[in-house]
């Protein structure tokens, strides 16, 4: 049985970085999601995607454990062009083609309903909340967005923050959504949704955690170059469920942990194109720079 | 015998934020940056004022035990009128009075001389390098600077900043100077100008310390409202010289500790206008809060 269970988009990416560019490269939020929790779990994706897919883009995804049985192929695949220019911290995009995902409806697999953790990777909240209704009975639940639907389904994405355990966000997703420069007032602001967490991710800068009576905040990791950073975020949310899930423990405690796993594989992500870097990653690498973490705010 | 020595500026400021405002209130970067010093040691002040700074400011100085034989008074004081919107990450300026800093030629006294930890706060670099040649064997020399001088005598700020050991600048400063988005690249170029430390504030994202083997990120403090800015970076940048002069230990392990108990002062700082909430500042509440620092970035 899969466990977690990951909704979100399965992407054909064509990216250019001042580092050089990639075309039709498979990207999408389900897809980062689910590489980062394999290292830890065995995710299975909800994504709709096009008969156009390549057949090595799929047998790479199942080469790392992760089940496709809820991905439905219809006509051609959701397309992001996008490309970063000196700063490196925003997406500009050029073009977005919608295809397989503009009337998606998922009916969730049998063997998925049981799974006890899901993320709700960014697609519309209404979706999200048609997915969560078709899970029996989720242990822990996180949810993310973007500022697209944060302008144009800013209830809908509300009502399906409110059903959620966890809320993440960018900072300026976070700032926005809640209409404050302060991350601590917006951090709190997701917490009176009535979840147990608010994660707010930062790029370089880290991420923060709180939750009612603490907060935690993890340092970014010192890359000198960022090749690519398209995934980041959601190899970030990825990694955490998928630690969640292994471990089975959703205490404060263990969720820093979660996190900093997170923020590890999100840097080794973003040293390399589309999910290049994450083909050749070993969880002896991945546990080697955890550990660099502890040394990067001990004092 | 001072030590710590400061050189910067005595300003009298004209501040708004959206928490309210003040008039003429006690500002200026070697102010700040003494204040915070002299939660640790006996700091001197090196800086230009006029005839018209009010006597209890002076005297508010002098009962923290600093020290202002080097501050020399002629004509009308340096003013300084700024205001803060919604974000106040930055200041926006509504008018600069230089009056007593236009002409400021400083000849530091002689019981500064001997000083062994040496700030130069942000000041014109050409008064930076005047005031470091009068100290006879300085053990530790930070530097500070801002925009204004990167625009319009860069050459001559690189020119001070490889003289020191430490240069403390923030984000938008440090990519500016060299001409990077990259903070690590920012920080390594730093180092490379010969000195020892680079630190980079970046306000509400806490602070970053390179050397040459390691690499220390500080977290911010969480404040759920900054009622004033004003003086934060001064007042980390004091509290590490400060702290530094107190224990006498420059090596990286100590400078991490300095930094933290710079990021609790400033923290402290920004929770009130101009100096007010370093008035009521005891040791305790700083040792409180920098146990609580310990925890924020614990995994």
């Amino acid at each position: 049985m899969p466990d977690p269970i990951i909704l979100g988009t399965i992407g054909l990416d064509d990216v250019k970085t001042p580092f050089g560019e990639v075309k039709s490269a498979l990207g999408g939020s389900s897809v980062y999601s689910s590489i980062a929790a394999s290292f830890f779990s065995e995710p299975g994706i909800i994504a709709p995607a096009g008969q156009d897919l390549p057949k090595d883009y799929e047998d790479f995804l199942k080469s790392r454990g992760i089940s496709l049985k809820g991905v439905v192929k219809k006509g051609k695949n959701f397309r992001w062009q996008g490309y970063y220019e000196y700063d490196m911290n925003e997406a500009k995009t050029i073009n977005t083609e919608l295809n397989s995902l503009a009337d998606f409806d998922p009916k969730i697999p049998e063997e998925y309903k049981k799974a006890k953790f899901v993320f709700l990777a960014n697609i519309d909240p209404e979706i999200q909340i048609k997915v969560l209704k078709q899970v029996e009975d989720p242990k822990f639940v996180m949810i993310d967005s973007m500022n697209f639907w944060i302008e144009i389904k800013r209830e809908k994405l509300l009502e399906a923050m409110s059903k959620a355990d966890a809320i993440l966000l960018n900072e300026g997703e976070a700032r926005m959504l809640f209409k404050t420069p302060s991350l601590v007032k917006a951090g709190r602001q997701m917490l009176d949704l009535g979840v147990r967490y608010a994660i707010i991710k930062k790029g370089e800068h880290g991420s923060l955690l709180f939750s009612d009576n603490s907060y935690f905040s993890a340092p970014g990791y010192p890359l000198e170059d960022v090749v690519d950073p398209t995934g980041a975020g959601d190899s970030f949310a990825g990694a955490i469920i998928g630690y969640l899930s292994k471990t089975q423990d959703i205490s404060e405690k263990n969720m820093r942990k979660a996190i900093v796993y997170g923020s590890t594989i999100a840097s080794f992500n973003a040293e390399g194109f589309s999910v290049n870097n994450l083909k050749t990653l070993t969880m002896q690498k991945i546990e080697k720079r955890f550990e660099e973490f502890r040394d990067l705010g001990d004092f």
